[in-house]
């Protein structure tokens, strides 16, 4: 289960995914999605995630990474580049990706 | 219910807010933050809002917006800083705020 990142001082990298499912196969999805959760978390250069999905609304999941360099070779891992392709052609109705530099970050765990 | 926001070409800026809850004043919450989501609607210089809570983890929220200049007024709206005080206060045992220049977008809806 994701939960708040401990990120570096800023800057970083962050990528912004939302995605509004389809009702098709959701163990596939469910499986996949964690299973993509530990592998980002093994990539050069990964520095956290915090994920969470609504019942009947979107889910937004933000990943932080050190460099666009990073999140580049995240985008073309094998595994990570065919969990792509399903999802757009199964999982998901509509996604929006967005690649965002945190200039400033505070909190409680920060 | 937030869905996928539709934002203008990048850049803009991200607001992205983690945050855990207590098990305090469930109905309180949530009605704040309906009302936080109307009124950041209404601000000037916003473009957005994508949010997800997990049952059992932490709640993801992303606001976009056009300029930091706008994210600051947001910050101290009066309505929305007795919001973050009862947030800290009460509603959240951890949060994290990460402001973010989005660099670059794409994805089915945007």
């Amino acid at each position: 289960m994701s939960q708040i990142s401990r990120t570096p001082d800023a800057p970083y990298y962050a990528v912004i995914f939302t995605s509004r499912r389809t009702d098709t196969d959701p163990e596939g999805y469910e499986k996949t999605a964690r299973r993509m959760e530990e592998l980002a978390a093994q990539q050069p250069g990964f520095l956290g995630l915090e994920s969470a999905r609504n019942m009947d609304g979107p889910g937004v999941t933000v990943s932080y990474w050190e460099s666009l360099e990073a999140i580049r070779m995240w985008k073309v891992q094998v595994e990570h580049l065919a969990a792509q392709e399903r999802g757009k052609s199964t999982w998901y109705q509509a996604y929006a990706v967005r690649i965002a530099k945190v200039e400033r970050a505070y909190g409680t765990e920060i």
